[in-house]
């Protein structure tokens, strides 16, 4: 398998996280979003959306969206919950950090690490949801160790890739224990090295 | 079970049509998000999300996001393929749904229908996002029937949702006509009245 990503790219490492806890083999193929690299016509023919990540299996059939994808290759592993609700709820997490985390918390990220701009050129509605994000999140890790029960699934692993670099896009993780203490057990399981 | 939700909602209404669907009994709890009914204590024990729709199920558990709930009421019907990468392509399309598609269609709709304003305030950085949207819905429906293979799956559910209202959000879908026909097939699947 190929990984067409960028590892600045928290959806990208996603896909790389699953694969190196899992032992899945795959090469990876660097994608420079700013270059426009994912705009190509060659591209295009990988993903019609024209995003990153893509993985591309050895039989030429290709898939996109990171939280499709890491579904997919964690199928059969203990990083979906055997239980038909808890995976359900995995799921409700994977579509939250989709619509109502990345939109605002990987994008001030990427208005600033991507794009070079200062922190006080950022939207102020997307600062302010990207703080609602993290709220909902400490009111949810104050009750649990992880988001479905007390095991690492996908949920954790979605929401981890952007929200252990928050700071870089200008969030300040002071006020969020919970948060910060589930980073760290996050990252723990999955080998990486300590954010802070 | 109760499923909280408005039905002028296409997220709302997916869960609605599988349920009507598979024949699952329901009863619909109206909930009015103009008047922040989303947004009370009573409600945001349902979700902490503060969002539309909730699946409240006789035990007490509740599912949040549209996608994650019909993904679970379906989970053994036909309307998931089999097939675990045909299901992985449903997904990348839930997920490519929720993130470049709802935010840029349903967002310029909501401005107009439940906000009143008119269409030339809309952002068009907005409007753009949603052509491209369906620019790219246009490309992948000429070659096929329905998203994933020959059959409707909740791929076409979720996207039908504010694609066949997406005129009431200002868009025209004059140059779509395979997204046109497929409106037509998949409402007609549903069981649902003609649209257009």
């Amino acid at each position: 398998m190929k990984i067409y990503g960028d590892t600045n790219s928290g959806n990208c490492l996603k896909v790389k996280w699953v694969c190196d806890r899992l032992g899945l083999p795959y090469t990876w193929m660097p994608v420079d979003i700013i270059k426009q690299e994912s705009r190509t016509p060659q591209f295009l023919k990988l993903n019609s959306a024209g995003q990153v990540p893509v993985a591309d299996f050895e039989d030429g059939r290709t898939l996109a969206q990171s939280n499709a994808i890491i579904r997919y290759l964690a199928r059969a592993s203990d990083l979906i919950p055997s239980d038909a609700f808890a995976a359900a709820k995995m799921d409700e997490w994977l579509f939250w950090e989709q619509f109502s985390h990345e939109p605002y918390i990987a994008n001030c990220r990427f208005q600033i690490v991507y794009l070079g701009r200062p922190a006080s050129d950022l939207d102020p509605e997307k600062v302010k949801r990207g703080y609602a994000a993290l709220a909902r999140m400490e009111h949810e890790l104050a009750a649990r160790r992880f988001f479905v029960g007390d095991a690492l699934t996908l949920a954790d692993i979605a929401l981890l890739a952007y929200t252990r670099v928050a700071h870089e896009g200008g969030f300040r993780l002071d006020g969020y224990a919970s948060v910060r203490r589930w980073i760290g057990e996050a990252e723990k399981s999955l080998r990486l090295p300590a954010s802070r």
